[in-house]
């Protein structure tokens, strides 16, 4: 078992409110890894006796923070939208429906062209510090795509989202219900062995409340645990119908009612807000101040995808949270570490503490402030997945 | 003398018409270079015969663009302000003033402190595809520390440029006539034969316009060329001294009357926009779309400094200047490359054409596009300089 201990770390971000950093924040700071787990954490004045023969890393006053957890993901696609982006960067709309084209390149691709392109993702991702992603289905539409996608997201990740009811495939063009059948009949038989979470897409233009409910029922009765794509778009009911059905999440949440905001704050569902859709559809962004007052739980992912968000960077998803929703740096870096955990209800990561995964960023940078001030810029320097430094 | 053929090449930006590709752009292209040189661009089918012992790099059909041109950073100083710009975040108002705590901490710091410092911020911006960078003075605001830092500059750019005139010193308070004395008098004794520019702050809360034109003119008659920042916080009549004395740019240029427009359109002047301080500062962002389409040439800049402007990625500025800006990806990619070197009065840089520098980037990408379709996500995956593969 491998022994490594980060030393001289300036500020350490381990999200667990303690007596020597009752904010989460300690500075002057070391962490020890053995194995795939964090052993210690204290002063770096404090560090225990260890027997020789392991790894020390000087963090030279840099910061440290828990890995990146970005917990919405659509990276098993085929193709691009390169162009659809231009076209909408001049003037037009972003719409649902611009999936369809995604679908059709992806279920077209070969496992291996999407396998290649899946691991490219993640080793963008891991670059950018991400230690954790959870991925969904949603470009195949069909039962032999869907199955592959999260067939091969199964491959390398545990957080797997079947996303059937993703948007409807032009060949049920008005006939969503029949569809829906399609999703929790044969589609999902051949997608719950391989998944852990069933998702909807519960928006004007994609699937109807009944209609989403009907599909988290029938997942659920599979034994997956629910999550709601909602309020993307525009007001409706999915808030509450994710909060009524004890969704870990439910993502997007920039038209929220006062009820919404207030159902959120009183249960266990967080929101997962997606500022990189916002950026690249110039749609307004969700007030993250308003849900943190009213005591939501908010977490920050990427959401990933060819068409409403092709980011990947959750430090950028961070400088947006800051300059656009309200949030503070620390608010928005414990949102996509501690928050991404609480969205895919994950007690082993997003926190620096004994016990929990050995997956940290060392930073370029003193403190993570940095990630918002220094908008664009590469800071990850270092990340260990599992005790591994992978970068 | 080196020789490398990068062959395969998706998506060409060269910045030249040709009959091959009147927009600039070629498709399935190759580029030689020989030495520092650019030694021929063409069809990836049609490349010349060569000896043996070069170096063939294969694209992999993706895009290669010039390499960028940062024609406005400020990355000799001490010292940071993150704590201003989380009070910033959290609805203070951005102040010129701000910059004198950067200057406290300059005057502080060794040379070695401040060339380590600035060696990093280089190697930041190379690694993010950025192959010549302007640096001004104007953190010193005294004689002996303007000439440090225009000294400091003048070991890593040939684009060094004395902007003793950023703010008034406290020490000058009320006292700003006497302050422009002191610049025109020892400090640009001082510094001009370090410098190839001149530039000043021509705003409320920083220069007037005759104490903006007291300067330039005495920096002109050194032999320095005159560049000037205008039109950032309020409308102003620094555009116009700018074009009136021949300014190689006119920087920031959100507030600006239809007169200014029509006279950069009729001048030689470029407007460099630096929309990384709009993004870090909440202010509007300048209207490139505006400028673009009455005849203006549009240049982008990260100013980095670390006040309004703690970004090093002209990646990021792009996605930004189409984002906010209204601008096509190709053009503001023109502005990052062929506009920054205008913005410099450099013809040897900015493009990819027989007998320039041979200054490129290779995205990892299939076009330029993906600079703003996946904003924050690190693209660059080669870059040479002077014909050298520096990453």
């Amino acid at each position: 078992m491998s022994t490594t201990l980060i030393t001289n770390i300036g500020e350490l971000t381990t999200n667990v409110s303690s007596p020597l950093g009752r904010s989460g924040t300690l500075t002057d700071a070391a962490v020890l890894i053995e194995g795939e787990r964090i052993a210690w954490v204290g002063p770096a004045s404090d560090v225990p006796a260890l027997p020789g023969g392991y790894l020390e890393v000087d963090a030279e006053g840099r910061a440290v923070i828990p890995g990146f957890v970005d917990s919405h993901s659509h990276i098993v696609f085929g193709g691009d939208r390169a162009a659809e982006f231009e076209a909408r960067m001049a003037g037009e709309k972003y719409a649902a429906g611009g999936i369809r084209s995604t679908v059709a390149a992806t279920r077209g691709a070969s496992d291996d062209e999407l396998r290649a392109r899946l691991r490219g993702f993640l080793d963008e991702m891991l670059a950018q510090g991400t230690t954790t992603v959870e991925i969904k289905s949603g470009y195949g539409l069909d039962v032999e795509t869907e199955a592959r996608l999260v067939r091969l997201a199964a491959e390398v990740t545990p957080e797997v989202t079947f996303l059937g009811a993703h948007v409807v495939p032009a060949e049920y063009a008005d006939r969503g219900d029949e569809y829906v059948e399609l999703v929790i009949g044969d589609m999902l038989d051949a997608c719950a062995p391989h998944s852990k979470w069933i998702d909807v897409f519960c928006e004007t233009g994609a699937f109807t409340v009944p209609q989403s409910r009907r599909v988290l029922e029938a997942g659920i009765a599979r034994g997956l645990k629910p999550r709601v794509h909602a309020s993307q778009l525009g007001p409706g009911e999915g808030v509450q119908l994710a909060i009524e059905l004890g969704a870990a999440s439910v993502d997007h949440g920039t038209y929220l009612s006062d009820e919404d905001v207030a159902a959120l704050a009183a249960s266990d569902t967080v929101l997962t807000a997606l500022p990189g859709v916002e950026f690249s559809t110039r749609h307004p962004f969700p007030d993250a101040r308003r849900l943190i007052d009213a005591g939501v739980t908010v977490a920050i992912a990427c959401d990933t995808n060819p068409g409403s968000s092709f980011t990947s960077s959750m430090p950028f998803c961070i400088a947006l949270a800051v300059r656009e929703m309200g949030m503070t740096t620390a608010e928005a870096v414990w949102a996509a570490t501690a928050g991404g955990a609480a969205a895919l209800q994950r007690d082993d990561i997003g926190v620096i503490a004994p016990g929990k995964r050995a997956d940290l960023v060392l930073l370029d940078a003193p403190t993570r402030v940095h990630l918002a001030y220094r908008p664009g810029v590469p800071l990850v320097k270092k990340v260990w997945k599992d005790g591994v430094a992978v970068r």
